[in-house]
């Protein structure tokens, strides 16, 4: 035998350092205790290696949890010296060998090959990868003979699987693949056989570019970072990535993993953290999870690794905050002890950015721009003017989420699946998903003529993608951002501009959106906002209706029920309250008339699956086309003490002065104060650009992408 | 002058040892120093002190803050020491004496007088007794010109209102009138006249029976304690109640308060206590928003006091953990220094408890019961068997409400009515709170015929009341509460008996609801339930409506939208996941057919006045009819962890075997065992009545109440 006997991600020295943390109150010692704590209570149950079992069912809970215990026990062992981590340990790893080779495949169920232990063999890479990792701190504790059983009957067969009964799938440049190469690369260094480092490394042929990490994270992601699957699949893909670098860092020191391709490690980690609201939520792209965030153990391992080898940044320690644990290593510690010397652990308040998307950077963007109101609340705005996101796609190109004061505004439905609820539908994908949750209408967008964007067709949403127009990210006082997506509906042209601005008339920042549509024909136009909360008030009658129907019949309008409408001139307000916040929408278009339409999802809905969710949509007919709207955040509700405040809001309307080819012009009208908000239309629109429009006798003339004058009354 | 000049609630040893307390990490150090940034925050702002204004307006509100940060300043002052508090005092104080006289009194527009500041007396009443709490603490500092000022223009007219203008009000029996004889009383003794603080105890008359705080306390509250209009009601006037109990203690010491009448001070605030969930939120029971808790300033009060004055309950320091504050006096200091010598505060575990009703205790009552999981969940079941609320009373005799894991599960509505908003009817009660949320269907009860009990006629309902049938609170492993309501429909008798029952069956306590009806005529029986979260699965089919019409015409069923109904025959699952945990319902009736109908809320809302929330309904018709059902807690959820176990529970099916006028019979089984569930239904059952009924041959019989029978597979 020739295993090596080393832990893995550990020297001597560090052991050493992270024993000291142990009763502290650090993060470090909080981690390493709550970690116990949930190892103690799992080795308290019998040690169970089941056979084969349903996706969320028994068994691959079981053979989930026991990865994770072997990885962890490993590691208490090393810190704490207590042996019955070790023993627990190797009892687990023992009876699995004992069984592995025994256990037949699993039947074939999807595209991700069977394994022996799970149905896909994505969630025994995940195995391979931490039973490795546990394993390697414990092997200098195990006889020769121990360690021999386990190489033999378990690491070695499930190598074998990998790299050739699978082996056409290893090279495979997906996200999946880096779990692949990670558990096979560290499984190598663990059995002391180096040639399953360097193919995990470089990929089978050893060239580094159609196979391996390497190859894997030079094409996976933008210049920008970005993984364009989005942040719930990038946080999935980071956890290996992670923890392979630091692998690789310390036993391939030659690549220099850290500074690989211009750091994109620390790019697209960056990239990942960036798009987190500032609860540590992420914003549900594409298909996601409505409640993953950073504490998630992916995004826990990327902030520690990120911290020590990129050095100090304080949203980091923020971020630690939030995730109140680090990564139980070296890297872990490094990030605890900035955490503990840090007197005042402020939220994360990442600079607002535009992550370009595409191989080239030139496939359109995502853009979020962060701002602090003067309460220090922070404000985020995400738009999405990049590519389609694969077969997790959603069909909203310019769709917009909005966040503030703790709660996401203007949301995201998410996912239509209950993950991992077994009775409900194995807790898979639901038909909702595709029929509801990734439709243009279940978005912050404009619908044209009750459609699906690029009709539902991820081939062709593939082909096309946004085009960004300007993004203005480092003011304090406005913030702003613009794009088109002109090949997403048949003959129409759309551009969207939101920002935020911060003004001396409103207590907090405002969010302005003017959504612009183009087209020779007519159409119906739906601008839909998704809310949640209590309507509070409206400046227009409406009638909801006694009996419902749903909207309409295709593109996800068959599951909105129809319960209320109402006919609009000019401004329209639409007032409620969420939480502890009160909002006001001011919305109007370009058109004489308008309808507001209330709805909630559930229509067609025969087995409960959608949450039941409200929208208001301003609808409206015509060629050309500008919505403009904006949104205040005001006063403070809280009912468990009876008290509201300024429950009302300052602004009072918002008219469409104009819009053509060379700008739009809407004004916005406060308590003491009018707004104008001039935007430009021009594609080539620079910084010296001069912009001129005659409405109604009054000129408008500004200079570059945006200009807002603020007029006293 | 003849004022006093010493703080109406503080020695100066109290003084000293609160001051102590300025920076420590006790539960006293933190409020002293979040009452202390609030006070700051406040008085960054300019002094104003306003005129008249709506209920929940802005001027509505400053007279609230003005109030109460005279009341915090006057303690911070003595406390700290910075005169900067004593300044803030008097000049606002000063301000109102410069202005009062010069207000003019409200329009008058409810039952309840108006004041100079607010629109009714009841304002008025706590702005006194805050504001001459606050005064004393800064009286010795004043001048005897400012002195005389505040009193001779402030004070002393106030009086003159509360006691002559308004006099005919002042002896009023209710629950407004403790303000208003704290308010005298307090202010009296504030200004030496000792006449105010003696016809505040005593009444006008000076007899303590026709009116005061003596007759007050006698007269308000059940032999129990129990306050009728329920616990939002009861913390609503707990808090005069303490705050001049205390007073008495300490300024008419002859009195004895705290002992008068065989303690009814302590008998009534461990009745409000009792009645609180384990995560603090009270019932809402009657009209009631469904947050308020004991973190509300009356609850803060009593709980200190009640520690101070009847001594050492760890279920205090419990929920004085739950509220992080205490009083910020002698009674919170006692509270505080406990808390902190406890090396593990638990949640407060309040014993079960059957709470009469009516002067004499015989006019039904409240039932609370609470047992703890294995894994120390608290479990709580209340029961309504008592009176009605009067003017704030809903129709829900024997309805139930039923808490677990820091959730309500069998959920209260509470009011309708979106308390403070102004643009929200003012902040009022809605029509919809007498049309839904106070009609029998929108409880956890039996709605007979698509009626409401007693018609919805308050002075029937006023006269009838639910009959105790027994009460087993004392147990571990199982409790149990039964009661009838026998007039509280035409022709139809009512019993339901619910109960908790620990068996090594199940994980955790299983809620089994027996609910009777018996009747000469054939009516239509609907058992609701109010859930909150997301359908998982059932076990007969249904069908979802493709379009939505109310469920009724009448008595709230207007405002159900039918979602969707199934046909049953017996045993019907119904299964969901609220928050983190699974629940499966099991309900069976004793007729061949029912059916079950899923409901939500928002059908004739015009307004969108109601909350959307769902029931599900099992309806059947007979005469005499038995509903018995059993609820599973069971399993864990999490979507941002992605994990989820056991969402199917253990328990199959329930089934009736038979009810009679003796007792009625019904089993639930389960993975490995069925229970046999056997309730007397005489009303005159003691704990040695033998019971036998033949059910298709076979004898079930015990003795006393209630027997649960267990057989393993």
């Amino acid at each position: 035998m020739n295993t090596t006997t080393q832990p893995v991600l550990f020297t001597q020295e560090e052991v050493a350092d992270l024993k000291k943390e142990i009763g502290t109150d650090s993060l470090m010692g909080q981690t390493i205790e709550k970690l116990k704590a949930e190892l103690n209570t799992y080795m308290a149950m019998p040690i169970d290696v089941p056979g084969h079992g349903e996706a969320g069912g028994y068994e691959h809970n079981k053979h989930k949890q026991n990865y994770q215990y072997i990885n962890l026990a490993g590691r208490l062992f090393l810190i704490t010296e207590d042996e019955k981590y070790a023993k627990f340990t190797a009892a687990l790893l023992s009876e699995y060998a004992d069984k592995y080779l025994k256990f037949g495949f699993h039947i074939q169920r999807n595209t991700n090959p069977p394994g022996r232990l799970f149905h896909q063999i994505l969630n025994e890479h995940m195995w391979l990868m931490y039973a490795s990792l546990g394993y390697s701190c414990i092997s200098a504790w195990l006889s020769e003979q121990e360690r021999a059983h386990i190489v033999d009957n378990l690491f070695k067969p499930m190598l074998e699987m990998f790299t050739v009964k699978y082996g056409h799938d290893f090279d495979r440049i997906h996200n999946h693949g880096i779990w692949a190469v990670a558990a096979v690369g560290i499984c190598g260094i663990v059995i002391g056989e180096r040639k399953y480092l360097e193919m995990s490394v470089y990929g089978l042929n050893g060239d580094g570019e159609t196979g391996g990490f390497l190859a894997q994270i030079s094409q996976l992601f933008a210049p920008s970072g970005y993984y364009m699957e989005g942040p719930y699949y990038h946080r999935f893909a980071i956890r290996p990535l992670a923890v392979f670098a630091e692998v690789i860092h310390r036993h391939m020191p030659e690549v220099d993993i850290y500074n690989y391709k211009g750091q994109v490690i620390k790019q697209t980690t960056q990239a990942l953290l960036a798009t987190a609201y500032p609860n540590g939520e992420f914003p549900a792209l594409n298909d996601a999870s409505h409640t993953m965030g950073i504490t998630d153990m992916g995004a826990v391992v990327a902030v520690s690794m990120y911290f020590k080898r990129y050095g100090f940044d304080k949203n980091l320690v923020g971020m630690a905050d939030i995730q109140q644990q680090v990564w139980l290593n070296a890297c872990g510690l490094a990030l605890s002890r900035a955490h503990q010397a840090e007197d005042n652990v402020e939220p994360p308040f990442w600079p607002s950015v535009e992550l370009n998307e595409g191989e080239k950077g030139d496939r359109g963007a995502q853009g979020f721009l962060r701002m602090q109101g003067k309460d220090k609340d922070i404000y985020q705005l995400a738009m999405n003017y990049g590519q389609h996101g694969m077969d997790h796609g959603h069909f909203d190109t310019l769709g917009i989420s909005f966040f503030n004061r703790g709660q996401e505004v203007l949301r995201e439905y998410g996912f239509a699946r209950w993950v991992n609820i077994e009775p409900k539908f194995g807790g898979r994908y639901l038909d909702e998903n595709k029929s509801y949750a990734r439709q243009t209408i279940s978005h912050n967008a404009v619908t044209v003529d009750e459609q699906c964007q690029n009709n539902f067709d991820i081939e062709r949403a593939d082909i096309v993608h946004g085009t960004p127009h300007f993004f203005i990210g480092e003011g304090t006082e406005l913030q702003a951002m613009s794009a088109f997506a002109n090949q997403h509906y048949p003959d129409t042209g759309m551009q969207r501009t939101v920002m935020m601005l911060k003004t001396d008339l409103l207590e907090n920042p405002v969010l302005i959106d003017l959504y612009r549509l183009t087209s020779e024909g007519a159409h119906q136009y739906d601008y839909s906002h998704q809310y949640q909360g209590q309507i509070i008030r409206t400046n227009f009658d409406y009638k909801t209706n006694t009996e419902l129907h749903p909207l309409g019949g295709n593109f996800g309008y068959q599951y909105l029920w129809n319960l209320a409408r109402g006919e609009v001139k000019g401004s329209a307000l639409v007032s409620w309250v969420q939480g502890n916040s009160y909002y006001t929408w001011h919305g109007a278009c370009a058109a004489a008339d308008s309808e507001v339409i209330f709805t909630q999802t559930g229509a067609n809905d025969p087995q409960f699956n959608l949450r039941h969710e409200t929208s208001f949509i301003m609808r409206t007919t015509g060629k050309d086309m500008l919505f403009a709207s904006a949104l205040e955040t005001h006063g403070y509700f809280n009912e468990a003490v009876e008290a509201s405040v300024d429950a009302r809001g300052k602004l009072h309307c918002i008219e469409v002065l104009g819009h053509n080819e060379i700008g739009s012009v809407v004004r916005v009208t406060g308590d003491n104060a009018c707004l104008t908000v001039m935007v430009s239309n021009q594609p080539n629109v620079t910084e010296t650009t001069e912009h001129q429009i005659e409405i109604n006798d009054t000129t408008y003339s500004w200079k570059g992408c945006l200009a807002v004058k603020q007029e006293t009354k």
